[in-house]
């Protein structure tokens, strides 16, 4: 459990530590930057779009514990960029720096079973059905309790769609069994939804808490395209079930709640982020504190401050060749880019993103 | 002379070299980062403010002028955040990689003289009556015939009013020539301004321009201390002014021209600076594409793009202990905090800034 009831503010020039050298991770350091603090990044790629925008840099793999527990001495609290930092290595972090958010957001985070679990008997908020599967035995058992369609999916590691599989009819079982390689996994029911939504919010120090309106988010081939913000509807609902999550965690920083509407207008959680996520990026343009400063200010113990929105923003992931036409989009009005700054185009792979302001009416605009 | 009229983009991931390593350099370099540039400073202090928050940097004095030419070298384009460097430190520059702003712009801002000869006899804008002074003998006819009271100004190294001397009659005469040291100076007849405003604009490309609306700034103790933008009235004939100096220096990059406007609404050109200026900094929260982007699209030869301003910003300078108080701005709704991540804090020293929306009704946002 983290230690946020009696944190006090980190001092000016203060370092923050990051796990992962990544884009999250760049745009972290950006963030940390501005409130005058210095970033220390952790990652294997020693040309990682957050070493080029840090004060400092460790390349090295996330199992190199020496030079993990070294990074967190250069530290004054350490964060992450992405869910699956290693528990072993989180726990080297924590000998010497203040892991936030805490290991249990992590290791809660990292395993969809414990996750699920989590979510629907401690947080208590609305998901899917869901079975504990560790043989072709459970699945077997457990398509026939959950019924068609059902979906199957990796317990660890997934990401994108990576690891799932679509459970249509009997004779799908054992090849989704074997597509995701016999790995533990949970089978889910299938929620027929209408959209999908997230809830980018933060706890910080005394369990004081913000959220920002609700998000609509568009996938392409599995990988977010667009997230609209706010979304028509009130997010208030989805942000008190992200509230509670944040509280039954212990929570110290931003969370990314993902959600599904369903045609009744029910919500279903369908995954959280223990870390900035991207279905905030449009934060950067909207005209207030965005989620990696709202991030840092959690972490480091200062207030969160206050979000109120200006606009509304729909953000577009620049994924693989999209990147070719920045030209286009720097000639277009109220578009913000922002580049990760990777070198190699990759087909799949996010290579950055653009924000565009959106009239929507004042009224509407933060609730 | 530069030479804008032929130069393609540069292209995704090159490098951009800033010479300094101050706070200018570490928001140009942030600037660059969100378009996917990398950077490189050069600059005389290891732990300068720029260096938290570039790709490379390189430790050493402007006199190193083999150090210089490495540095350029290692670029694609450089450029600089004040305008001090010295001409053969350019010039070395120069050799590797094109400079931009162009060394005209450079030599002209560097020196007074140079500077209102410039202004007033080629950009043809208006300046106050000035004389050159090498001497005793110059200073005491040039009083002569300004009349009291008048301004001595040293011709280089002058800024946040250090280096100037009012003579208010002819006892102080003899006063002002030993304070400034003797050296070369110009006389400047006293200019009895309303208030001070300034333009931020920038030429690109094939000598595309784009300027921001008017600013309003008011100085402490020979310090900026606020900027707010949009001010009142007009700035449609201060962004002419400035579009006659862009021209005449064939210049690529934002400048900042700062204007005394006389009770009568007229305007005279103070002074100019070649690079983005602390009179520019609310553009980073307008809702707008802000200075350091602004330049750092003209010298890599992207298009300008548009800058619609979202809504009005003040922002506000902290100098010395003002940056004791960021907890107290870190609670206040709308306002934005860019702390420079100085550690020593010193009286006078600029240690970074906060911007505040403002309400300014949409008909007078842009204009």
């Amino acid at each position: 459990m983290n230690d946020q009831s009696k944190f006090s503010p980190l001092k000016r020039g203060a370092t923050i530590g990051i796990l992962g050298d990544g884009q999250l991770g760049r745009m972290l350091s950006i963030a940390a930057s501005r409130l005058g603090f210095k970033t220390h990044i952790y990652g294997p790629n020693k040309n990682g779009p957050a070493i080029h925008v840090c004060t400092k840099s460790t390349t090295g793999p996330y199992e190199d514990l020496d030079a993990i527990r070294d990074f967190a001495k250069d530290c004054d609290v350490v964060t992450y960029e992405f869910e699956n930092v290693p528990e072993f290595t989180a726990k080297a972090a924590m000998v010497s720096a203040p892991l936030r958010p805490g290991l249990s957001a992590l290791t809660t985070a990292q395993d969809r079973l414990v996750e699920k679990t989590f979510l629907r008997d401690t947080a208590k908020v609305p998901v899917a059905a869901f079975e504990d599967i560790t043989s072709i035995f459970d699945l077997t058992r457990a398509v026939k309790k959950l019924g068609y369609p059902c979906v199957l999916k990796t317990r660890r590691f997934g990401y994108d769609g990576k690891g799932q599989y679509v459970i249509k009819s009997e004779d799908d079982v054992k090849t989704a069994w074997a597509a995701i390689k016999e790995q533990p996994a949970i089978l889910e029911g299938f929620v027929d939804f209408k959209r999908e939504v997230s809830i980018i919010a933060a706890r910080g120090k005394n369990g004081e808490m913000a959220a920002y309106p609700l998000i609509e988010n568009v996938h392409k081939n599995h990988i977010l395209h667009t997230s609209t913000a706010p979304a028509d509807g009130h997010g208030g609902k989805a942000q008190a079930f992200a509230r509670d999550i944040l509280k039954k965690l212990d929570y110290v920083g931003v969370i990314g709640v993902e959600f599904f509407e369903m045609k009744n207008g029910d919500l279903v959680v369908n995954e959280i982020a223990p870390r900035v996520h991207n279905s905030g990026h449009w934060t950067q343009n909207a005209g207030c504190i965005d989620q990696f400063e709202l991030h840092i200010r959690a972490i480091t113990g200062w207030p969160l401050g206050q979000i109120q929105l200006k606009h509304g923003v729909q953000m577009t992931n620049l994924i693989g060749a999209d990147i070719e036409a920045l030209d286009t989009f720097a000639h277009e009005p109220d578009t913000f880019i922002h580049a990760y700054g990777k070198k190699e185009v990759r087909k799949g792979r996010k290579m950055g993103h653009v924000n565009r302001i959106i009239y929507v009416p004042r009224g509407k605009l933060n609730r």
